[in-house]
């Protein structure tokens, strides 16, 4: 009986198809099931009593401001948090360069609408963050895909791709700890992919959801720093980031920062998507972090999760079958498996269902297919206990 | 220095363009102006109490859920919450049929993007909704307006187009209280757009934010409900609405349902977009809303707009210049002024702002421009003493 609506939709409505982590999930919601699967924080690490304090402040003192409609760029105390933020981690912007999203994958939508025609091609890691495909997805784009290697994106191949006249709206990188790898790129790979894009004009969106969580090693300097320090101001980046991973995802806010042109069309975009990132959210985030909440906050988050990787990253080493690889992240929520050749991480996932233990199988990761035999698998939203038992369980399945 | 990702931009970037109304906005925020511009709700109706209570609950029994990630389709209980609003409107779903969205504007965003491609038509009431046209403005559809008059859509006029062979994507409709001119369809015109709807196979998107905010005359029955009572299920009609108006804005929070094949694709669009409306947000809808706040507090803010309703209109029947015209508005949030032909409601605007009252001229609601000699009217927000002082200065500014 939907044939109505059915016969008179988009041509571009046959892309969008749910993605298949999503629906793989609800399949790991079973009872005594360790789940590596979902991208999750820690509730535990959600610092809900400031949450909770910041939103009475906020409702008893300013309900009206904070329940209403609000400006569409976001409010504005929020934008210059998000600033002093930015400046900390060397990306020098003022409140009036950062436009307030509705978590990150708002801003990988918008940023879609308004670079990608039917056709056109965009750079991706391979593998890379799912989110954005499926974001991208309805502006039908021809994604080209970009080898990785332990110390990132390989930029000597980008080059030669654009050497040899490739033509990309935009390359999409995610340099901290990347989901799905958990890999990061080289301070002097950054620097090599920016002397690539000053060379060809090649626009880069950075997605740095995760770079305040590094657990070991040192800090390396944004994209979108290095840009700054050669330009004066953004040029070649535009910059993601969110609270999700820093307060709490169910909040839905996230921030970008880029050049003027960018953020002009990116508000304008915005407005006919959701009006603007709800006002109450934002006035929590706010109030929340103003008083240096972040500075106390996450040296917890990095603490235990940092437990956590090293957990699972001895439980890998001492039960993993041989021939069987995994990254070493420095930081953020995810590692990466790669089984023998002839694994296929999808008959493996049936097993390890049984077992009682669920991963992604890291096919949906590779734009163009491929990666049968590997898997990523969360370490931050299970326990010590949950991770030894879940590694176990899962080497079994491999074995 | 932006010229890198601008020289990379889509071709439907250059049809994304701000809403007249933002900008318009930022010129009533002066001191002292009394503005029937803005399209808010009077923050005196939040339930700013029971949502503070609601939100101390959620945070203190269910923070980790609250604050984590949710699923793509909204909270279930929520979903089922507005089965049960929606029921009451004469709308017989199940939670399973009612996906929460950012706002009503997301779900514009998604069905433009589901349903049209460059070109195709979209039937849209002359004036409509200003915010849907900026939703769908980047999917190029080619607007047909269809005429209304105090019954709301002229329904023959419809019927005409179609036998005269217009294909059509969809028709937009606001049956309710329209934004912008506050007129409502007839019932006999709803029965008979159904009929129409029936002989062309055309899809209905009905929007409708203000049903519940009647101040006289008798409920009618949404299109929903009708689509339901003729085939058992909805078939023609998709239906939008949204706690901002009965709520608070500020959360974020609406809903969208339709036939089973616009809501599994809808949900899979969403995804991409932003992940899920916030879930905070959800959580107080609907630890605010469980125990029937709705029921007392719809007859507050009906009480409370339905007295500035009456000043308003009283206030405009003793001062405007013989020759201006207006909508005698059933409820919502609106009316509409239609100066004589020959006066420009541009050139009222400046003078009015110059006697510190503000309104918005008609023209952005005229999908293919027109209307130079209207104006839309905003009653909710101003109490009674502005209501009269800004009439009184609008008239002396158009007379």
């Amino acid at each position: 009986m939907s044939e109505v609506w059915e016969g008179h939709r988009a041509n571009a409505a046959d892309a969008m198809v749910s993605s298949a982590i999503r629906e793989l999930l609800k399949v790991t919601e079973q009872e005594g099931m360790i789940s590596f699967a979902g991208g999750l924080p820690s509730p535990d690490c959600f610092p809900a009593g400031a949450i909770a304090e910041a939103t009475e402040k906020v409702l008893a003192t300013s309900a009206g401001k904070a329940l209403q409609y609000g400006p569409t760029p976001g409010l504005m105390p929020l934008r210059e948090l998000c600033a002093e933020l930015l400046i900390g981690r060397g990306v020098r912007v003022g409140g009036d360069q950062v436009l307030i999203t509705s978590g990150s994958q708002q801003a990988l939508d918008v940023i879609g609408k308004l670079m990608i025609d039917p056709g056109d091609t965009v750079l991706v890691e391979e593998p890379t963050y799912l989110g954005a495909l499926q974001a991208w997805r309805p502006y039908r784009p021809n994604c080209v895909t970009l080898p990785m290697d332990d110390d990132g994106l390989v930029v000597e191949a980008l080059a030669e791709r654009l050497a040899n006249g490739l033509h990309a709206k935009f390359l999409y990188v995610v340099p901290n700890f990347q989901n799905p790898t958990g890999v990061s790129m080289s301070a002097a790979r950054r620097e090599a992919l920016l002397d690539v894009a000053a060379q060809y004009g090649l626009p880069i969106l950075e997605d740095d959801p995760y770079g305040e969580l590094r657990y070991t090693g040192s800090t390396i300097p944004p994209l979108a720093a290095l840009d700054i320090a050669r330009h004066s101001q953004l040029r070649h980046v535009v910059y993601l980031s969110t609270f999700s991973k820093l307060l709490a995802p169910g909040l839905r806010v996230g921030w970008v920062t880029g050049p003027a042109w960018m953020l002009k069309r990116i508000e304008q975009v915005k407005e006919g998507l959701d009006l603007h990132t709800g006002t109450l959210s934002q006035a929590i985030a706010y109030e929340a972090c103003r008083d240096g909440l972040l500075d106390r906050h996450i040296p917890v988050i990095r603490a235990v999760y940092g437990e956590r990787r090293q957990v699972m990253l001895d439980a890998l080493a001492a039960s993993m079958p041989t021939g069987v690889r995994w990254t070493q992240p420095e930081g953020g929520m995810f590692l990466w498996c790669t089984l023998p050749d002839d694994v296929s991480s999808a008959e493996v996932f049936d097993r390890a269902i049984a077992q009682h233990v669920a991963f992604v199988p890291g096919t949906p990761f590779y734009a163009n297919g491929g990666g049968d035999n590997t898997m990523r698998l969360n370490f931050s939203h299970s326990t010590p206990d949950q991770l030894r038992t879940g590694v176990a369980r899962l080497a079994a399945a491999i074995a």
